[in-house]
């Protein structure tokens, strides 16, 4: 990877949240050859964030790479992981997608599905800021939690 | 394809069923060249079945083909839309299959997750014979509809 400036600045309030802590341990557990190990956490989570010069630089058409699938998936299993801190039971991912990049993202908890995104230019996926992406992450995470408290039983509670 | 017995009798009672005649139904939707416009019902559904002997001619291990991913998202969205048919709801499925032929498929009706099963060794997938594709088949059948029967709001009935 070519040294490139970072849209994540060190400093920024996103880091501390708990998304973005789970996210880094997404980031950190599908790193096999260790690249990441002295990497800071705002170095891992910037390829997330798509700021318009990225954004001209892709391809509007294009199929994803494993890289980008992986970070789709780390997006959405860093929810999963909160909606099982908050309500204690096992949140579940389903990632349906064609070498296009289209497809789609699903969460169930228990026999309900408290998640269902279709996935769509998935070689573009990335979010204009850090704190728009943990806005996006906030927002899945409480209609998933509202979801769960609406049926509580067939979540398994 | 070889000429070669076939695995299913052409007055086999299976293929009068509800679920036989959806299954054919599947597979002449996904025939974009138009192979099996002549071919009568126990040819086309020949391939679900896995005789001791055919199965003796397939590799343990080995990664599946497209033609046998077809097959079994056929198999799975005629479940489907059997389920359709009695409960008036959509219901949808979802696959989730890496290339070495493991993975999960899912059904949903509404915010319900009416099956869920793990794949695995999706290249020898098929049935001992027809009558007991069919039971297989009746049977996530009617757990779907038990399931939807129990939280019919979540179903979106």
């Amino acid at each position: 990877m070519q040294e490139q400036e970072l849209a994540i600045s060190d400093n920024d309030p996103v880091l501390g949240s708990q998304f973005a802590i789970e996210l880094v341990r997404q980031m950190r557990a599908i790193d096999p050859y260790g690249t990441y190990d002295d990497w800071p956490a705002h170095k891992i989570l910037d390829p997330f964030v798509l700021t318009k010069e990225r954004l001209r630089e892709l391809p509007l058409v294009g199929d994803p790479d494993e890289i980008v699938v992986a970070r789709v998936q780390a997006f959405y299993n860093a929810i999963a992981a909160l909606v099982e801190a908050e309500c204690g039971l096992r949140a579940t991912t389903f990632f349906s997608l064609s070498h296009e990049g289209f497809g789609r993202a699903l969460m169930t908890v228990g026999k309900l599905v408290v998640m269902d995104r279709a996935l769509r230019d998935v070689h573009r996926f990335g979010f204009p800021s850090a704190s728009k992406m943990k806005d996006e992450a906030d927002k899945l995470l409480s209609v998933a939690l509202e979801i769960i408290g609406e049926h509580p039983r067939v979540a398994g509670m």
